[in-house]
């Protein structure tokens, strides 16, 4: 009889990309699993005794009141109330003295938010729905207030999912409430909250803010800019509390945590938020192994218990060798088909081309074994490798993506190459310190940041041959993607200055209160920081980092809910001494802004 | 022998304003009284074995590992080594052998941090320091490292509180290892972790990031703007998390926090700072006594345990008794002097401007009762007060005032009006919805933000006497000062749009998006928010919040050991389409700036 609320649901619950789809049943019970030591109570202060999704057997002949949204009514008999936390049928009363409950169940529109109080009874035998999770009972409802009416939705919830991303976020107080995003931010907010608990209760961090309104940084160049109201002067948005957690070192917070909120302004980019989280970690007198065993634990410690469970220590690769094996720096290792090296083999050979490779200086034949690729691969995969090859000829990643591309292809064919309940941790470590600048590879940049300290064994090579340092930067890398970096930080001011006015060439005077702070007792210090949104994204399987994030911007950067960013009046702007430089040849686009408070419309 | 430590460190400890000096010893005390369940390990993956502060007797005969700073050190026999949890004494080994250990340690100038192993012993008899809470034990010495030494610092560190704040805050770095700061940020962990496990664990809240570049607020004149990459468009910086939290519960979030970052420019205003933190709470289907449980609760869970415990539930009080009680809307509950009317016993007088006051619509005579104000008030205190008066003549908040500058004369005599240790919780209800304008008194504006609900037996005088509506806001007030301030919300969008386009008369299209929300389903709820720099203030008994802030800004928006806001070269202001307008009148401003980047410089 309520097999149509499995379908419902599973027209509810968008596809995920490498996980089961979720329906409010299995949500439900994964937030039981996942759920702290005590339970919390869901319904205290609140004008509901309990949650409709919580109603079992056990709860038969209590009175209960409960409070949400209608989901789904059948023949003015039935109707079934939505909360957060799962679904529940509710009988309405067919008899004349509760005529009004009867009417206010029966006319209220969808996705109205009512307030029902009843009796908890077992459903007539051969009624139960065993799909869902109160599917045992129902409510014989006494009475019924209609909470707020809801006005006709512009589409159909439940075809909502099949909109366009951007009808999803431009209406995200509705997508919200879909199992999915529920999900997602619970399981955010329960898993920030574990970290807390080893960071600050078992581990004695400190949970410690710093401020978001700082100066520009030394090739800060994506940083966003806030005009102050001294006239040329401007704050700007750190990409991250790098500075802050170093001076706190100096300062003797020796073992400091923030979920820090970054900024970072690269435009347009797909899967990247002009805003962003970051698990952001800070030690004093720690060396690299102590930052790693730190990170595993609190992995493990924090880890859905609905997944299989983290097993430490990770394995740990180098730069050099991620480079050689598996053609990035950020390997997945959920599958084999490595990169090797078969130079060797062709070194007799005839053929030009390969003949060729090896007689350049470090020339090199690589090749990837594809297992039977030649039962999987059909001859229009094998072309468009090919294709593949020929488009990224002469990057150096080509070996990397190709591997990738080839495992897109086997698992389009049908074989499982990366188990999607597998997480695959892998620590990168001993990258170089520096890399030759892409516009003038004479010169050079961070690798990362200049506040990275060289491996200890390279440091000889800092004065004379400083492009081959290697540092003491690690990557966390999980099923592919990068998921946290750091490393152990200089915290002897003259190789930092060194570093940033000889190597570098950097403008020292930006960064003269950190050179300072050096000079004055800064303990050797290391951290790191983890992506939280991109974890979160890989552990809910979720397709985009936006589906993980409560109110993400677009591509474009556009709140598209709200319309931001927005024009302001010329007035509003004034007292920060700034003014619009409109772009001379784009009249058109212009007034196309519609801007009434335009100076010149 | 030691009684020079506990001197050393009544010169480090900033005096606080209300309550006894912090040492390192009573730090170290109130550290444990109010640590976790668990006791966190503080040595956990770095390079000592235990913490300087945590030694005691029951550790003889350890080997121990200890990183610090070098606080002390006296006849090159012993030294002081200090690190978060306190202080410990070092026996510098006086034997050939240990020519080397011996160097490092009597070389190493003050604030320079090593590393010392060795062995815990006790001290000889009579030698014991009962003000060192180590002061049984010493460290004997086997060997020592020099991790990083420190340059002559521009001032005596103990001398260094005696200094401005400005120097306080360039050197910030310096001021946190002292006493005060560690104590006072890591009492903030700890009270907002616990803030935490009530909310998420006890009651199953969700912690949810908002963003922060969002779109500017009606009438929110105050909110930094930053610009984009589009022409003419801006994104703005939330003075709170309002609209998002509300939007939340809309899509069926229903019980949401977050600690989170708010942003107010204000300019140049003492004790304000631009950003800060706030508690930030909202619930659906809630009630305004559902809401005050929950921060009683709230309070009461992460109150710290080395205060006296808080007691629940708060009183309240109406804005209206407030204000004749009190003559302000953030009564001082810790002492009496209530405001009087006394206008009965003058309704017969012939005091010609009393018989004047009383012959005006609605006027009054009110008094203080000074409780043995004879006694203890000179003449020239009298004075005073009458010329306070005087200066504030016609000021509707001046009884509340003068009630203020009599406790503060009374206390400078030696009266205990305000027990530090006393902390006095205060509900404030009933406010008005509205307030006439400052400029334009005909027109009315929201008394706290126009989102907040009318009070149930009000509705009706919102369409004739919208003047008269009381709502359903309530502030948190403790000993005299707003800590927090919530509301139940409208959830109705035809009562929404009335009062903003009726009665407040605001452009109703930059919140289309919140309207159409709560016309789709949105349920009935309400919140609050938390100020935890102010409530942090007043918990730790600091002079400014600055001294609960690791990095604060200056009353002028500056922080002053980075020098943040910085010029920034005009070129990178150019992907965001705009441009500085120097004032015309201030050349020797400009220059004054000193810009290299500035375009005629």
């Amino acid at each position: 009889m309520f097999c149509w609320l499995s379908r419902l649901y599973r027209g509810l619950s968008r596809p995920t990309r490498r996980t089961t789809q979720l329906t409010w049943g299995s949500f439900s019970r994964s937030l039981v699993l996942s759920s702290q030591r005590r339970i919390p109570e869901l319904s205290s202060f609140v004008a509901r005794t309990n949650t409709c999704g919580e109603l079992r057997s056990s709860y038969l002949g209590q009175e209960v009141t409960l409070c949400g949204w209608i989901q789904y009514r059948r023949q003015n008999i039935f109707l079934v109330l939505r909360d957060f936390h799962g679904l529940v049928q509710v009988i309405i009363p067919q008899d004349e003295s509760a005529a009004s409950v009867k009417k206010i169940l029966c006319e209220a529109p969808m996705e109205s938010v009512v307030q029902v109080s009843g009796t908890v009874i077992s459903r007539p035998p051969g009624q139960e729905n065993p799909k869902m999770p109160t599917g045992e009972i129902e409510i014989k409802v006494k009475t019924a207030k209609l909470l707020n009416s809801c006005k006709k939705l512009p589409f159909e919830i439940k075809d909502f999912v099949k909109k366009t991303e951007a009808l999803r976020l431009r209406y995200r107080y509705l997508d919200l409430r879909g199992v999915q995003m529920q999900y997602n931010l619970r399981l955010r907010s329960q898993m920030v909250m574990k970290m807390r608990e080893y960071l600050c209760n078992l581990h004695g961090f400190v949970d410690i803010e710093t401020p978001t309104l700082f100066k520009r940084t030394p090739g800060g160049a994506k940083e966003f800019v806030i005009p102050s109201r001294e006239p040329g002067k401007f704050y700007s948005l750190p990409q991250s509390p790098q500075q802050f957690k170093q001076l706190l070192m100096v300062g003797g917070l020796d073992r400091y945590f923030q979920v820090a909120r970054c900024y970072r302004d690269e435009g347009s980019r797909p899967d990247r938020q002009p805003e962003f989280t970051q698990i952001d970690i800070e030690m004093s007198f720690v060396e690299q192994t102590g930052i790693q065993s730190l990170i595993e634990g609190l992995l493990q410690y924090s880890w859905p218990s609905d997944k299989d469970p983290v097993v430490v220590p990770f394995p740990s690769m180098t730069f050099a060798e991620a480079l050689a094996s598996y053609g990035t720096d950020k390997p997945d290792t959920r599958f084999g088909m490595k990169i090797v090296d078969i130079s060797d083999m062709f070194r007799n050979t005839k053929v030009g081309f390969l003949q060729d490779a090896l007689s350049k200086p470090q020339g090199t034949i690589k090749a990837i074994c594809i297992p039977e690729g030649e039962k999987y691969l059909k001859r229009k995969d094998i072309e468009s490798i090919r294709k593949f090859a020929a488009d990224h000829f002469n990057q150096c990643s080509l070996l990397g993506k190709l591997r990738l591309e080839c495992a897109d292809l086997l698992e389009a064919r049908g074989v499982v190459l990366r188990d999607p309940a597998l997480f695959s941790f892998l620590w990168v470590v001993d990258f170089p310190l520096f890399f030759p600048k892409e516009e003038n590879p004479e010169a050079l940049e961070a690798a990362h940041h200049p506040f990275t300290a060289p491996h200890p064994s390279d440091v000889h090579l800092l004065y004379t041959e400083p492009q081959k340092v290697r540092s003491q930067h690690y990557d966390l890398v999980l099923n592919g993607s990068e998921i946290g970096g750091g490393s152990i930080r200089i915290h002897d001011a003259e190789l930092q200055h060194y570093i940033l006015a000889t190597v570098l060439k950097e403008d020292v005077k930006l960064l003269s209160h950190l050179l300072q702070a050096l000079d004055y007792g800064a303990p050797p210090h290391g951290g790191i920081a983890i992506g939280l949104d991109r974890l979160m994204c890989l552990v809910t399987g979720a397709p985009s980092i936006r589906d993980v994030i409560a109110f993400p911007k677009s591509f474009q950067g556009h709140d598209l809910m709200s319309n931001a960013p927005d024009s302001i009046p010329p007035e509003e702007l004034k007292p920060y001494h700034i003014q619009v430089s409109w772009p001379t040849d784009s009249k058109t686009e212009k007034s196309s802004l519609n801007h009434p408070c335009h100076p010149e419309s």
